[in-house]
């Protein structure tokens, strides 16, 4: 169950309406990883966890917060797309392209500016559950296993792209509150990196995963042959320079080999008949009445 | 450019059709974490590359091989859907339900048997781009950031979670062929593990990157207060039990602090108005002829 | 079964080309709510019916007449990418966009005008089924579940959204001619948003339905304590101010009962196991051999 | 800001396994009116909320609530894809179809029962953002327009529909901690129900806004010869027969008009020229150097 | 605009329900190769037409009888989803899934069946705008490019994997009225075929376009060197045996050339710097300071 | 199996970056007609192939073929997204768009000039799996039906959409290096159509399939009766003028007849009934009990 608080969990409030970059910030929302994705992911995964009890609630911690990340971008997006205030009427035609088009400017100097025409139409000023492109977000963005190792590496990712994202868009606005709330927002992302990060040492030393991942898959079903093969699939040899193609592994559990022609294993395939009445083509012409 | 080599990388062929195993396979080829998302996502990560040029060719190779995964897998689920050998042609109705549908049984008894429609209405027998349920494949399912340590951290996360899925459908079947071609892709998964580990281990080393990824934007432009300290966002406090609660963050650059009861640091959020021909609810009826 | 009348249901013709505002028209072809929608989305439930033949044949006629209204909207935006009028052609480089990017001028001068690139590259200057943001149409914007009163108060929000949006788009044009065609489809909104209404009445007269809908779910089965509590997810109740709070329910079946402090009445969910040949993670590290 | 509260809002546990069940109870979490589309729409209707704060409060009230509705259905999936307790394991192969796969049946009786194979696959034994086909959760299932008539047009319906789905599932079962939960689940949806018609009158008589919505767009704008007639589009009058046909508007504004034979008012189009570089068809040939 | 005529185009009455058959229906509604795809692609094609008017009322004449057969399929749909017929009713159980998931039945058994849950959660025995597998219907799946052959070329498919997909769903059914109807719709699959080939011929004898289309992009813009070259990219050339590697081409204006051995042109791309504040992984480290 | 040769097949280098056009030159890549679109489809159909081996050898070479144009298209927008080379440094300000935007320039100024905002945000100034509005690009723009003759048809209309839409960017740039690359993939639609073109041909000599496709349903199946019948579904025969309103058919096999006023040959629909316990809307009302 969950409680709303009304406070934000911080600051959230530009300095003045920037509708362009109302459309920009949409990706922190709305996009592959933007907010609603770690939100619903993590409590995807929380509400799945069959492991200790510190890692389910852990992960119900910093999904909750995610929730308010959300709050804080959308009602952030909703001031961007917001009149310009009192002080600043004069310049509305300057510092505020919504008043600008709305107020007899010609639509053309409006929708060159590259705002979202959805944030007119569709939201009527308000944020959107969509990417900066106007993608609307999908459930195909997140991921929950049931392996706890392969779903927190997948968050360190999520951290990390997020945080690179976020990073971006703190060098396209010269706002100062949004600079604040961004600042915020990365600094977050630092320790959601080492959050999970931390979790995936406490996972391998509590001996309940492992690389390679998942750990209790018997290694003697595997084709050990291949298991640390690196196979070059191209002309020239610049992919051997790497630790990925000699010396120990990060498991531990075996040393790398660079293989640099790598031969098919396989016949060439030569697959055969289908039922003719699926009207597939096949090597010599099938008469009508065959099906 | 590439070039094609008819012989396959190795073994796919099963030992007798099964087309509700057909389906189930689908997931390998067409799903989130299927072969597909791997050859698309590393070719993108790797025609965008610029880092050192032994990253990219590692990661063409990487990615050149997955396509030759794709095709096994597809071989694979277009003779799990064919006619029984002739040998089996009595056992027909047992063996192969494909057989079954237009043999004479009632169509009743082969739709239960779970098997894809699209299989027979749609590809005639072949392997389609889609995963176990018949969802098509999409781009939302890759990333290239242009980040290598955040790409690679995603990639580390795609080899966990496929070979968490080859290793489940592992179980899901006894035709020894399928199997053979399975223990082949999971050793697979387990050199693409660690290859990518290795690769975020020389990231640091060549002090490309480093967590909090991406390293390079000023640490003093984020919110260092906030950089280290857990948010508890419930009642309790199971989360202080991780290591992600106390002690030496993993980044080496601060130690983590619980907070067990965060406060909300921004104000209630009161949003002004919208332009009344945006016509939203305002806070007062707005006549109609103020717009 | 379906006649095609040549003549348009209505005037749908601009007084001049305007690409840029034709991109923003796309809502209501291919939005949400545009037209697509309630076309298809009507002749659904129509085609599904089994109710009295009245509430069928008044839910064909109105989707057949959306089929005319995405005929008008689709000739308004073709034109809207047309060349300009002979008369107009000294003034081609202001007038048309279209012209503009063709007859020499730069490129980027166009694009900055936020053109849809698609009506160049994809539809060569005609309409597209899809909105302002280039998001292509899709079933999931429409319902029909076989109960006519759910349906029907779908329709009366389809036809609230789509005349929002309409008068939003009234706002953002000069243009008479489509301005007319905006008046028309604004009045034809009116009209639908009535005949839904007028149906949902007609439909409780009738006894077929009404709140809490559906109405022939055994009452007893529902857990009654809960039908009429609103349970305050927040401190503070600024939320017991309206009519929601208390006071009799509009179905005429019971009380408002305002929780200010809903208790959580389930206990902390603690999962099972699962068959550990899925390689969950379980509570405790489980031994490859187990699998 | 949201906290989390680690007890369910009410009982989630099913008296035994039902992997079947389990895959058709994913649409009222993942399907177009599943609990993410009320929980997500809410909250961004409340997060762009500029209209009195009682209406914002009580929409982010039950957008919180229905979170816990979320997680109480994914815990609700979870537990119907365990292994069996401990008491049933005789009757394992009967119970549970997850341990009958595994266990040595045939993978062909297990299939054909009708199981999400992302069940196994994928999640591993837990709930997904999916609905009962697999689908993954879009936000193109939501909508907050700004209008909060509009919007709350939509709730009902969501209400509406989520409570037709949640019955017909209550009668899919006979596990009565299923029912138990599910009876709760229908009277939330009846308190819903009424309660966001209670804030559509609230708002009318607040004169925020009323039909035609939205109400404020100036009349004399919209064509209003047009705006209370029935446009019959079909041979034959059986339309006519409701109170759509006749007699006063809902809207209490005009009385509805029947139009037997609704006239084609627009001419027949006829398109102009797009640009030769278009590459077009043309009505005469376009030679090549015309480009 | 268009008219509703209350008759159906054909027959389209089945003898007896037959829920699992229903579902397999749904590929010929809402499948990629579906009859929404062709009526709304036809019909965008029409709207956006600007060639001879001949070619425009042709194409809204076969679009028009495409809303037809969604009709004809959706109202079987919906029978083959009803109850069994009175004289039926004592074997209800047999006929009857849907009757006997309802009438006391294991719910096991009919889910095993392979219906779709939501032919009973969400349509409630209705038709749905889905395929076979349950996507919804997306507009991905039409075009309409403004040039008319290569939009006809892309008809001739749709009604070719059209007429392929209904001639395998009627080997897939013994039941009387569904086969009636089907061989209707392959008949007019026939026709369509031969219509949009007989409107191909007839667009190149109008001079209007011919292969390669576009047919008046100037050919000497085009790097002829490469026009007719057959670039064999695998070892072996079997590719070498057909009539597209030798000879004449089909558009009269050439000689096919077999390259065995296709030479790289282009170098090996190294890629330039981005901006710094972008954070991709460059050549060297790049400082903080930098950005 | 395949191989990457490290070269590319043909040059892919601007003479300088134009962030604008890389936006539209995603169409190429990730659109429906873009070449990933034909480099999936193409190996899908040649992985499925059960057909003659020289068809399966040619469409595995001409897919081969693609993957290396996603990448010469891939290595393109990459390099429009860089920064200018040195020698343009003075000139920054006008040839570069994203050293504008990281240069000082106010941010609206490059917003306006309708950049792609992922290529910033999400890419980091490298290419997407997306088409010009940021449509990520799907598997349902493919196909592969078993059936060489469908397939081959939808080939041919795959390269003279993709032709049509290159010839139409070709016409937006005036950098000869983006235009030498283009002149090379125009070259290669205008083989790649002849090729398919002559492949049905060669299909048709095989005797493995004519029109009607596929060729080998039974045609004393199909209802004959309306094979060859034109159905004018409007007032006024325009489309009786062409070659498919009457004279022989390209199938040889019947000739067109003409139906000016097609009759509905089926009565009007009258559904039955649903169960109860799905609470549609029936006839009449149904009590609660009935359920």
């Amino acid at each position: 169950m969950y409680l709303h608080v009304k406070e934000t969990a911080f600051h959230c409030k530009p300095e003045k309406p920037d509708p362009v970059y109302a459309k920009q910030l949409q990706e922190l929302i709305g996009g592959q990883w933007g907010e609603i994705s770690v939100m619903l992911g993590y409590m995807f995964q929380a509400w799945n966890s069959r492991g200790p009890i510190k890692y389910r609630d852990m992960t119900f911690d910093i999904g909750t917060e995610e929730i308010g990340h959300v709050e804080m971008l959308a009602t952030m997006v909703a001031r961007l797309l917001e009149r310009s205030p009192v002080e600043d009427q004069e310049n509305a035609a300057k510092d505020s392209l919504v008043g600008a088009v709305m107020g007899g400017a010609r639509v053309e100097d409006v929708i060159m500016a590259g705002m979202s025409p959805q944030h007119f139409i569709v939201s009527g000023g308000g944020a959107m559950p969509v990417d900066s492109q106007g993608n609307r977000w999908t459930a195909d963005y997140i991921v929950a296993s049931g392996n706890l190792l392969a779903d927190f590496r997948f968050n360190v990712t999520a951290e990390s792209q997020g945080r690179l994202q976020a990073a971006r868009l703190y060098n396209m606005t010269d706002d100062p509150g949004v600079k604040e709330m961004l600042s915020y927002l990365i600094a977050r992302d630092t320790m959601h990196q080492n959050q999970w990060l931390a979790a995936i040492a406490e996972l391998e030393a509590d001996g309940l995963d492992e690389t390679p991942c998942p750990a209790n898959f018997p290694r003697e079903l595997e084709n050990q042959e291949f298991s640390y093969k690196f196979l070059n699939h191209s002309a020239g040899t610049e992919s051997a320079e790497g630790r990925w193609a000699s010396g120990p592994t990060p498991d531990g559990k075996g040393n790398f080999e660079y293989v640099a022609e790598p031969p098919a294993l396989g016949p060439v395939p030569d697959l055969g008949m289908t039922d003719p009445r699926l009207y597939g083509t096949q090597k010599v012409p099938t008469p009508p009445d065959a099906s």
